[in-house]
């Protein structure tokens, strides 16, 4: 399908400016310079229109759309012991697919083109991002250790089943998941470190999330968490580590020297009352950092635009600098570092060649005008009910809010019936 | 005119439940016992939509839309002398007008029924709040001391004029609006005290908003902010004080003790760098705190799910208690409290015998599906795109998204011509 975006103000890597983006065979194929005789099947006028790369969420796990406000104002440990882990265990493969198609409904409603997940059932969630036609990197979160043994050997079966099932599968990649160092023991994170290096996959991890992880892993190891996990092979330039709110200086260096990427995650950290990450000290190191929303059982929304404003603003309030974190600087890290940080090279930039994962957002909006400049617009006035249309691999899946690929109603029908089911509403 | 809002998930102050609310003669007269014979004028079925008390912006400015994303990344002096006061410079009073009406759009658009307003001119944002039909708590900001005591009597007779001028008028009251303790002299400061105590009106004021103003406070004289302003007898039960970011403990008592409401601003105040007010202190200490969004020059809009969600959720980051502020607190703060910080009696909650300022929400959305606990969804889950309708004193000003008494294409269009005359677009 050939698709042309006319006069559109678009964000591109060295500034903004009026355009028009020629879309082919799902590629940027030209911007400005558009091929004499290029047919369009589709022009979208972009008068009073902004197009931007679409959002790359680098660290959520999607099913739990299902969870959203079930669980509040709690502490981390009686959060995820007391409330989550309960819950999910009465979770079927079906209800996480239906939750996993709410929220994909939610994140391209939003801009957001491409996430990073990391869930429990396979091929539910493979099901739903495919079905979709959004761009999905999976990962089936892997916990273990030797008094779990078995468990953790059938869940790493069941990751590496997935990944052969689901390969050269369109818009899908998948990495390992090691949950977190408290949930893996040290032989089971070096298995899982090896077994990534055999399939030539990613690592997605947690990493320093809460102050209780810093306790229980200073107690069981003598170390901090990125420490025991670089022992066991685990901090390669292909992981992402989501989380990173409590980091010594010497974790940020090791972090640094490994070439590990940081999914931030601003909104969950203050919910969940863990705190502030040390994001402007990780960009001085040298740490490429994403961004990511985290579920929706803690954040309480997929909305990356939520995350770009407080990750734009809350820097700035902790360290005092207003530019601890500039716009410009935030939308790239919620774009094209989130692109780097799960191997995508051609994702996360308007730019010829590129995927074309795009969102175009309607600028016609009270809170839009006057619209000044038109990245701090995106960081601090928007709220992500603006985005209007958007296309993954130059594939329309939502056109003027209208969704082409899923059954919207049928979606919400079933998400409500799971959480009468579990009880919790 | 009678309105019927029929059968809708109400946040009632003691809870939520679905009930049917009937508003005659700008009061909500019964809630689920509606009087037999009740012939509504107008029907809203309240099925899929939920139903809050409209938000009190407790501290704005509202004509500085007009200043929207010109002004970011900047530390708060720069960005107050070196960028918005030579802009205002350039402001004439029909640029003010429209820069209110658009900022009343805005806030009717995220479920926003009253304000407390400091700004510039007389009676442009009168006319704008009274045209509009929207509930408005105006006062002009007020400068002044020995080396400008002209300029400092003209402010003040303005002010008089004003209030003289537009009393009576429904929906609207006045304060008097000392700056702050760095742009009032003591001498000026005591004058404006002495003059709100004869006209029996309030104060709204700036207090302890940057690290900047505290050093020049300490310099001038050797103290705190509060405590010069409670020499000069500002510090009184009839006083709302926003920011107060920088408190000692003794400050905070000091406010608690003179019955000072606080208008916090966490976008405003993480956006320029200043801080994170210390508001679970002063709610444990007994402080009515209200919420505001400061004006779009620093926010960068005029939308209370932004500050109510930020305000949920920064304070349990910053302590480390996920129930720092809850997400009833962060509600409560949002409406009710604002209304006591203003003297309005009979506003900010959902009650018989209130004034029906109302926002209805549409409840399909994906992100407020599942609901889950309808509060928390208030907070974490909505940014504000959900109000659907609302209605002040009873009179429905904007409905399904369509303002009724602005005219809002045109608003658009005379702000743009204001930001393209100075320079800033």
């Amino acid at each position: 399908m050939k698709i042309l975006i006319r006069d559109i103000l678009a964000v591109l890597p060295d500034g903004v400016k009026t355009c028009s983006v020629a879309v082919e065979d799902g590629v940027i194929a030209a911007i400005d310079n558009i091929p004499p005789g290029f047919a369009a099947d589709k022009t979208i006028f972009g008068s009073g229109k902004m197009l931007i790369p679409g959002f790359v969420n680098a660290h959520t796990h999607v099913y739990m759309t299902v969870f959203r406000n079930c669980a509040d104002d709690l502490t981390f440990n009686d959060w995820l012991f007391g409330r989550i882990l309960p819950l999910e265990d009465k979770l079927t493969p079906e209800d996480c697919y239906w939750g996993s198609l709410l929220g994909i409904m939610e994140m391209l409603s939003t801009g957001t083109t491409c996430y990073n997940d990391m869930y429990i059932f396979t091929d539910a969630s493979a099901r739903a991002a495919t079905e979709s036609g959004i761009r999905a990197v999976l990962s089936r979160g892997l916990t273990g250790g030797a008094d779990d043994a078995e468990g953790g050997q059938n869940r790493l079966r069941q990751a590496f089943a997935e990944i052969e099932k689901w390969r050269g599968t369109e818009n899908l990649s998948f990495m390992l998941a090691p949950h977190a160092p408290y949930t893996c023991d040290t032989g089971y994170q070096e298995e899982v470190a090896r077994e990534a290096r055999r399939l030539g996959v990613r690592i997605h991890t947690h990493i320093s999330e809460s102050r209780a992880e810093m306790n229980t892993i200073q107690e069981r190891y003598g170390c901090t968490p990125p420490e025991i996990m670089d022992k066991t092979g685990l901090l390669t330039d292909r992981t992402v580590a989501a989380h990173c709110v409590y980091l010594t200086d010497d974790d940020i260096a090791l972090l640094a020297n490994r070439g590990v990427s940081v999914a931030t995650n601003p909104v969950s950290n203050l919910k969940l009352a863990n705190g502030v990450a040390p994001v402007p000290k990780m960009l001085k190191a040298g740490i490429n950092v994403a961004l990511g929303t985290d579920g929706a059982a803690s954040n309480n929304t997929l909305n990356m635009f939520k995350d770009l404003s407080l990750l734009s603003i809350l820097h700035k309030g902790a360290t005092g600098d207003p530019q601890a974190v500039t716009a410009r600087e935030a939308l790239d890290i919620a774009t094209k570092n989130g692109a780097r940080a799960l191997g995508l090279t051609d994702v996360g930039e308007i730019r010829a060649g590129m995927r074309a994962d795009l969102a175009v957002i309607d600028l016609d909006r009270p809170n839009l005008q006057p619209l000044g400049d038109p990245v701090a617009a995106l960081s601090y006035s928007m709220n992500g009910s603006e985005v209007e249309t958007v296309m993954v691999n130059g594939r329309i899946l939502m056109e003027n809010k209208n969704f082409l690929t899923i059954d919207r109603d049928r979606v919400l029908y079933e998400v409500n019936a799971v959480c009468e089911r579990i009880g919790i509403r």
